[in-house]
């Protein structure tokens, strides 16, 4: 099985795409998880442009890694300067890495009117730099930017710089569609060209952006066409439309056209990863992305979701598992009897769609549907509504009665908004107050204020998301409402809804499905079997 | 230039993506702004699966398209049946549409193990599908699903359903890689497998699937190899990972390979109808969308910044106002002026970027934008807030005070939520209070009740939609709320939005904006000129 070797460039090319911002702690997270999933280089900064980095490759020395091998990255020299006498070529070197790349000009344009130098003095500048980082006992890769806009405005000057950089001793050369604006045809033109010119067996790799959306398949292009080492972001992060997905391009490599690129058994690492180097990037994986996505294996459509239980690969081109990922048959108006059986049987293993509850589940579904209920993206209060049919839950506490208040001005000590909340938990009353930023805030924080004296383990939940979303448009104001909820305690993650014609009372639901859902599932797991057991008590606290 | 036929199918393969819910209202609204956009066929649900769609089509053949012609899509007749006494597609029939969309088994797998039945009955079942729709004189379209896959498997019999359909009159056949699993090779040698068997000049179709982060270049594929119609969505919503991404395509196909997709000067609006029919289904587009994300033409490298200035190709693979998006300069003064005074210039048009307020709209633009604000879907919104920049608008009322309430259990005389306002016009208060389904609900309604007694006309005025969204998921309940706002007087329609950390205030801004409009300018057409007199009298009432 032929190898790929992969480069992820998340925390520098990624770095630069828009809403991106990683601290130094973020950065040497971000390095253990692609550690973790077999990376074989980690593209992690520029040390010369910003003194983040600088900091960032001081402690990432220290890191023990097991597979992934760090590069620091800049540009050639300067003109007019030595190699060794630009302080960004010196910090480059400072940063420490067995591998180093830099970038260089391979587009005559971008030469005389970006850079404003001679096409000699540019080449000057590659092989300097190349020849300078090779003597100091770099691993040196060399990307050449542009090199296919270059490529068909002046072949033979992209060629040239191709060159400086091999004759110098760069020991990958990286052709990139900087701009994105490459089709296919283009790379696999561009890297028969490049190949042409250099020695057999030397290795050619490809960098790839997605403006046209083309990214993943121009990287199978480059592929096909001879490329062995590719370069891009986990989760598509980058510049502009972002880099090549590896979370996209690897399955494929891997399970459909037989290359290696992980080591043996690490692919399905891959979903996980992607999620954890998403959320320390603070931006989510989106539900669709290939293979990785929590939709990639979602199925809705009734036909669709009777397909897959008759026959998986009759609607899903992999087995979820492959990549770590799972199937998910959605609760929709489309589903029926037999999705409902799929999930109860979670809980009950006995449990199948001719279960006497079955007909009466789904048909307690389609009710809660028609006022609006949707569970396709809230797991848990789906489990809490098959576990309370079938008398399986018990709740944790009962809330008792509310209030909330918003106000325009506000007094001196007071803030917008106020709630107050009285709750039962085995036979106790509680009452507490909390201000907040909106009435939501409000009542969330007097609800887990009078919970966490019964359940202190509630001070590690918070919420990461809340949605909301009128249901029927016509009515406006007076519409119901669907409120969903993400909550974490910083190991599980898990989501509810609410619906209701008043935001406030959808939210309550959802804030004490999420409660319920950590009390009874993410705390120990002695109260969960008892909760499974008929007949045990189900009682909490 | 050559045409390229384009079917958007927002509505019923991207219905089924997983967290996609559309109400009749909101299919209306994505079939105008699709027709505006000049899309060819827009697939618009599945008459015969639920009553929503049934209802949809009863009020979209009251529409008056441009462009469009709405397809209703459904499956071939069941096993055993005849076509004419199959209910599904007699509620196909009952759409009463031009245009008729049929899918049925091309892999000889699903014929077996799916659907049950004899490789000969499932032809049957096309056949005779296709021969009366068509003899009820609807134009059809037969989607050949998992052609590839059956074309891999069995080409034979993938082939012969195809001539099934082709031989009964389909007018369009469209080949469905419907797991998205296949390759642009797959995809050009099942391409070129069909074209020999269909009569020359045939159009043949491509509906693509982006499991693999391949949709798009499956479609371009396609079409190279001589499809001449391409099925997706214009956001890339769909199964899965959703279907070709339609914004990502149609550019490419227009600028870069000479094909004809939309009438000629409607590319330029691809931008804003995308945001558009994101915002229908509340999703947000996202940033790094080809083509039309607000990422897309985003610079924040320094060195791209610096080369896009000197040499706007240096670092865009196209010009952004090619398909109506803008350049943007991260963290820099140079971006806005040029969209500001584009707006300006409706109000004013002597307005121009030099204009002495240009540079400070500008700056309060980012400020509002970094707040949170989004102006895209809130065109009512945008326009009062320049015309109160512009010193061209004078406040119709105020609030002077409001308190909202919402508590549970109620008393027997009291709703769950209720609110008061107090509001100051032309120098004199008024106080009212209202009950509501919800706070915002009891806000409007107290909101109005003072004001009708100074604005008889806002009894007219109605909300037809009311969306919410949390911008930073982060800070969940704490985190702010955009609030987007439809309203209409039964003849005009206009949207306004809130930004706030609490809902309500949220919901306040976007009301009062809501009433400020249309008492400016949906009133009295000489109020509205008298506003826009410099000097005139701004003071309503």
């Amino acid at each position: 099985m032929s190898g790929i070797e992969i480069l992820d460039t998340t925390l520098r090319d990624g770095a630069q795409g828009e809403g991106m911002n990683f601290s130094v702690q973020d950065k040497l997270a971000v390095v253990r998880a692609l550690d973790d999933l077999g990376i074989h280089w980690i593209e992690a900064g520029n040390p010369g442009s910003n003194p983040k980095d600088t900091e960032f490759f001081r402690l990432a020395g220290k890191l023990k890694l097991n597979h992934a091998r760090l590069c620091a990255f800049g540009s050639t020299r300067k003109p007019g300067l030595r190699a060794a006498g630009d302080p960004q070529i010196r910090a480059l070197l400072e940063a420490n890495t067995e591998t180093v790349t830099i970038f260089g000009k391979n587009w005559d344009l971008h030469v005389r009117e970006v850079l404003r130098v001679s096409p000699e003095e540019n080449l000057a500048m590659i092989a300097d730099t190349a020849a300078f980082l090779k003597a100091e006992g770099r691993l040196l890769i060399y990307d050449a930017e542009h090199f296919f806009d270059g490529w068909k405005a002046n072949p033979e000057y992209a060629l040239s710089a191709l060159r400086a950089a091999a004759e110098a001793g760069a020991d990958r050369i990286v052709l990139c569609d900087t701009n994105g604006g490459s089709f296919p045809a283009d790379i696999a033109a561009g890297v028969s060209g490049a190949l042409r010119l250099l020695p057999p067996g030397f290795s050619l790799g490809i960098h790839a952006h997605n403006d046209m959306g083309l990214a993943v398949a121009n990287a199978l292009e480059a592929v096909q066409a001879g490329c062995g080492h590719v370069q891009g972001t986990l989760a598509g992060f980058g510049e502009r439309c972002g880099n090549t997905c590896l979370a996209a391009l690897i399955p494929s490599l891997e399970l459909k056209r037989g290359y290696r690129c992980l080591p043996e058994g690490r692919l399905a690492l891959i979903s996980e990863t992607t999620r954890r180097v998403a959320e320390i990037a603070n931006i989510p994986v989106p539900g669709s992305m290939p293979y990785v996505g929590a939709s990639a294996f979602s199925h809705k459509g009734g036909m669709h979701t009777d397909g897959v239980l008759k026959l998986s690969r009759s609607f899903e081109h992999i087995d979820p598992a492959l990549v770590g990922n799972t199937r998910r048959l959605l609760m929709s108006e489309v589903g029926g009897r037999s999705v409902v059986a799929e999930k109860a049987k979670k809980i009950d293993p006995a449990f199948t769609k001719d279960h006497p509850l079955a007909a009466s589940l789904a048909a307690k579904l389609k009710a809660l549907e028609a006022e609006g209920w949707a569970f396709e993206g809230a797991d848990a209060s789906f489990e809490l509504l098959i576990r309370r049919e079938l008398g399986r839950y018990a709740p944790r506490f009962r809330i008792e009665a509310y209030r909330v208040m918003s106000e325009h001005p506000t007094g001196e000590t007071i803030a917008c908004s106020h709630g107050w909340v009285k709750v039962l938990v085995g036979g106790r009353y509680e009452i507490a107050a909390a201000e907040g930023d909106g009435p939501v805030n409000a009542l969330d924080g007097a609800l887990r204020r009078a919970l966490v004296r019964f359940y202190p383990e509630l001070e590690r939940v918070r919420l990461s998301d809340y949605k909301v979303r009128v249901i029927d448009g016509v009515a406006a104001t007076a519409a119901r409402v669907r409120v969903l909820i993400e909550s974490t305690d910083g190991v599980n993650a898990w989501s509810t809804v609410g619906v209701s014609a008043d935001i406030i009372d959808a939210s309550r639901a959802a804030l004490v499905d999420a409660i319920e859902y950590k009390l009874g599932f993410f705390q120990n797991p002695a109260d969960l079997e008892k909760a499974r057991m008929p007949g045990g008590s189900e009682q909490g606290a």
